[in-house]
């Protein structure tokens, strides 16, 4: 049984103050398997929120490969080891031509810490364009990017933002493009200069705007006119979440000049990377001395292999588009019923429904996203809220969610939404 | 059998020119147990070089309890898990009663890019103090604080290096204490005062120099004049390294308010953390929001704790001490017959063996050291070069380092230095 007053007591002393837990009730999880978790008290929950068990809470091959990794040999780049070489060589064929190398890191915000020097070294310029509700990671650099809380010294004044895509309320390609071109002329003006922009090509953080294919070509073609590269933050979009495609920026349609990518890749092991093409990583490795004592160490590697042999085994990249589909049609037949739901999005496994109190103004319902997320917890069934307004109802489970999840998911959200 | 030129070729391809490789004659290791490695050919090397595998390659425990916890659950720290409470409290049993509190991240660049932000939430400064030849970490707020390669948009201006102690040529107490008081000046003249120190309280990159506990008193009540902290980056020294003290700020006899620990704490799973008191964790916590998303998840605490298990039980820290100190004795009386060993220092199992031309003029002898450490591959002895004119052989093995291992590193390098 979990002492609950206890835990948070000793969570507090140990680990400070004002740090955030999921759920008005705290969970204490003990055990996963597959797309099911359960708490200290025996109680089991569906999973439809977490993405690092990419392919699935404690999958067998994954474990396996660390383990057998860990048995034999566990060291540092500085020395030669196969793992990497071969992991490097699978990862970078899953992308277009441009992309032909990669550095291995331990986590995505060391990826986009490093994503943003290598801007700076293929430019020579310091600026950088995010949009306005993202979030890139927690190092000081990349906080940067966060239009939260200033840090202390202040932001550095090489930061723009743009307003995210909100497809839901009519943004244009046009004047996203407007928009960062504004963006890249004040950079200019400021003496900062273009180095890139750095976007989730899905927008996860920001409620998963439906954008078609090549919706964000003009804009990208204006920050290249301004001589910067562009850097796809694939940490939540990638490896096969948003469908066969594998990768947010392919299904967008456009060609990145750096990728990262973090969390499912070792399917909850360390592991994270940032890739690029040869001409660009040399002018980083030129530009910046970086070794990384425990980035691209073979155990890592085998954990990142093993997740590419279950997500190609399992086919999960095309189960997730069509479970995906099915839960988005749900979601719709759900929304018929429930005016709350003003909109419903997402591709693969990246599913967002935006809660609205009135579907002709299309006023956040924020409070309402906060209530059904407890509710469902209450309920067994676990998921988040984000978005701009934090009131899109987040569905982001485990790569090898099925109908069966997915049905239960609707039914208690139906159930949840009936009751409120 | 290892194909070198194509391992390089695939390499500099796939991960980048220039990127750094140990030896001449650079190894393709790909077998490790214990205090030993094995190369692709089946050769066999003793290991007295690397720190990560802290208690061992491949050690049982630690492999057992990673496969253990991986099999249960893998998640984070959004959730309650009893892992990272129980790994935390015995953590900070370790410390002096300062330290009650800690944030699990997954490398020592990590540690020390929140260890500089702790400092600032601290103090409400951002300057900051560091030795000049040291090494804290990759992230680019922790790269801000290496001399050298200034950065694409320059050096911050809010860094003020003093000269590393250099115990071989007289660098005294009171002296490192007059730079540190100019620093600090400097830095309040500059409008950034002074957050704070940042030290490894061994200075292991800056050649392991011999200083008496007590001797960065001074120093540190500088910094603490001026209204600074104190942080003690123990990535290297730490757990256990330089003997039963477990900690370099121990065997020094300070009390900082900020630890940082990294490499050798998961025995190579990439696990690091940064501990404090209560005061300034939530000071931190109040001025950045951070999540680590694989930061103190339940396998990396679990691992972490086989680490602190083996340490104990196989009494490891106590017997680094003794063969460190039999170490020492035989490079001596090696000194009595090879007058390129100028000096011989260090606790523990981080020892370093300074190369000279000239004992009167203490000249460095940096490319002796390189020859030395090369010859010492070639006759199955692993170890390195450091030190402010990297002239300094450095042993650094894993902890279980036996006397009979011990015995054939002095003779090995016996016959090297003989051989020259």
């Amino acid at each position: 049984m979990s002492d609950l007053p206890s835990l948070l007591e000793r969570r507090t002393r140990l680990l400070g103050p004002n740090v955030r837990l999921f759920y008005d009730d705290p969970l204490h999880l003990v055990r996963g398997d597959g797309t099911w978790v359960w708490d200290a008290d025996g109680r089991a929950y569906i999973d439809a929120y977490n993405n690092v068990p990419h392919v699935g809470h404690c999958h067998p091959r994954v474990i396996e490969a660390i383990t057998r990794q860990a048995g034999l040999l566990n060291t540092h780049t500085r020395y030669l080891h196969e793992n990497i070489l071969d992991y490097v060589e699978r990862l970078v064929g899953t992308f277009g031509p441009q992309i032909t190398s990669a550095i291995m890191v331990c986590t995505g915000s060391e990826a986009n810490d490093i994503a943003l020097r290598m801007a700076q070294a293929a430019t020579g310029n310091t600026g950088i364009i995010a949009t306005d509700h993202t979030y890139h990671g927690n190092t000081a650099a990349v906080s940067q990017l966060s239009t939260t809380m200033p840090p202390i010294g202040g932001f550095g004044g090489h930061v723009r933002h743009v307003p995210a895509p909100d497809s839901y309320r009519g943004s244009t390609a046009e004047g996203f493009a407007q928009a960062v071109e504004a963006a890249c002329t004040s950079l200019v003006a400021s003496g900062h200069g273009v180095s890139g922009i750095i976007l989730c090509p899905a927008f996860v953080n920001e409620g998963f705007p439906d954008l078609p294919p090549g919706w964000l070509d003009p804009a990208l073609a204006v920050v290249r006119r301004f001589g910067g590269v562009v850097i796809a933050d694939e940490v939540q979009p990638g490896f096969g979440r948003i469908g066969p495609q594998f990768w947010g920026h392919l299904r967008m349609g456009f060609a990145p000049d750096i990728v990262t990518m973090g969390k499912p890749m070792g399917n909850g092991h360390p592991v994270a990377a940032v890739a690029t093409g040869f001409d660009i990583i040399a002018a980083f490795r030129k530009a910046f001395r970086y070794f990384n004592t425990f980035g691209g160490n073979p155990v890592s590697c085998g954990a990142a292999a093993a997740v590419l042999d279950v997500l190609r085994d399992e086919d999960l990249p095309a189960k997730a588009a069509a479970t995906g589909d099915y839960l988005r049609a749900g979601l719709r037949k759900l929304a018929d019923r429930h005016a709350v739901i003003g909109d419903v999005r997402g591709s693969g496994l990246a599913i967002g429904a935006e809660l609205v109190t009135d579907r002709a103004s299309k006023a956040p319902a924020q409070q309402l996203a906060d209530q059904v997320v407890n509710a469902m917890r209450a309920k067994g069934v676990l998921m988040g809220a984000n978005g701009i307004s934090y009131n899109v109802l987040k569905i982001r489970p485990p790569m090898a969610f099925g109908l069966a999840e997915a049905d239960q998911v609707l039914q208690t959200l139906d159930e949840v939404l009936t009751a409120l």
